[in-house]
């Protein structure tokens, strides 16, 4: 995924459905600013928020709020916010009888959103107390729950928009931090490494060597070390089984002492 | 997933290194409470937070704060406080030179922590403005980082929590909501019924047919129909057919009117 891509916009629009509480819309500005959304739209009257409480909340995503586009508080309103989507997911916790084909997960609507035809998405939130209302769900085509413990469903209003739009970033700017971890046959030389050293300093003498070239290959494979991390373990052994060497006088003429790099944090 | 199993506390502790606002803290204990975690440390003095403030923002979730352990503002105090962890990530949105080993997704992270031995799990996050410093990431086994906006990287620290905590509820408490969509067997005989019902009408007298039923097959099964939604579009094309026989007074003896049940929400 390129730079490029990954700070494009993502084709989503963020729908609250009346909001009450203004500090909670700048909280939304800054999760959506967080997952690459910027297309705010507020079902209800800009005159009912408090803008100063908004844009503390929002830190420095306070455009998404100066952007936003206001529509009616009515179904209506709703209607027409969302006039330009081509599917509309409304969230609630509810799941009823009436609704088991609705209740796609985050994921799942995030997977769907991204894998079918382009287009723009919408997300709908309802109210903070109420949620969306039947015939505000009725607007959406599909409804979107996010799981949650049986006995505390309830998420707040900036953590659900979070959630959602969290899952739907993940989906269309596929990220991976890390590293790449060694290949078996490093895994394999490194382990050998390290036992050489250890029979070098006396241990293995008779028996044992395979047991321990397996021991290390296995926690070597298992904690997934980078290519710095093996080399660091390495040189690590090579270093022990020199002091010892030099400690009995054994020193042999062609070894040197290679300075161990720290990794406190590779 | 039984409902036993789904409401088991997970075997997750949270850990706020010295966080300063108590709406934060509390907003934080309401995020675990819907992903079931309930084991809250702070490293920071009790004394130093408003109580208050906590309770407003944890809504329902004060117990949480109520019994969370406090440790001494330090890195000693957060070696404590980690102590009964088997493997503990430590939050960053920092991916240095020096990190690139770290920083696993908290779905990569999840998944390792659920996929491997038991134990309990700690997640550790910064101070609201600072995060964690060196020192205290060093502390953790392994860096989490959230993916986020490049030019808007900085999440709220109870946002932080509810990514994570969500992402670990997921991976701890798989949960399918939704319903099962018909096999192809159903799709092509609901093709089949509606493309008779508009035989019975008089379209494709000649040719057609076969184009008919494989439109009809392909978009009721790219809309992933469930059973009843199936049964009600067969209903609807009879009732049509029927509607417009009795009305060319072409009625056949054997067909009756079926009533068709709505099926706003389905």
């Amino acid at each position: 995924m390129s730079i490029e891509f990954s700070q494009q916009k993502l084709p989503v629009a963020v729908v609250l459905c009346r909001p009450e509480i203004s500090r909670n819309i700048g909280a939304v500005c800054r999760s959506m600013a967080n997952n690459n959304c910027s297309d705010l739209r507020i079902v209800g009257n800009k005159s009912d928020y408090d803008e100063e409480e908004v844009l503390r909340l929002a830190i420095h995503a306070g455009t998404i709020w100066q952007n936003a586009r206001f529509f009616e508080p009515s179904v209506a309103g709703l209607t027409a916010s969302i006039a330009d989507c081509c599917i509309v997911a409304g969230t609630t916790r509810r799941v009823g009888e009436k609704r088991k084909s609705w209740g796609m997960t985050p994921e799942a609507f995030a997977s769907f959103s991204l894998n079918n035809a382009a287009g723009l998405t919408g997300i709908v939130f309802g109210n903070e107390r109420t949620g969306l209302t039947d015939e505000e769900l009725n607007v959406c085509s599909v409804a979107v729950n996010i799981p949650s413990a049986p006995d505390f469903p309830s998420l707040n209003l900036s953590h659900a928009v979070q959630v959602v739009c969290y899952t739907l970033f993940r989906a269309y700017s596929p990220r991976k931090y890390g590293y790449e971890r060694i290949p078996y046959t490093r895994v394999t030389s490194a382990a050998e490494h390290i036992n050489s050293c250890l029979c070098k300093m006396g241990l293995f003498k008779h028996a044992g060597k395979e047991d321990n070239i397996r021991f290390f290959q296995e926690i070597i494979a298992r904690a997934a070390l980078s290519a710095r991390e093996a080399r660091y373990l390495e040189e690590l052994f090579q270093k022990l089984c020199y002091v010892k060497c030099q400690n009995a006088a054994e020193k042999e003429p062609g070894m040197t002492l290679q300075q161990i790099q720290p990794v406190p944090n590779n």
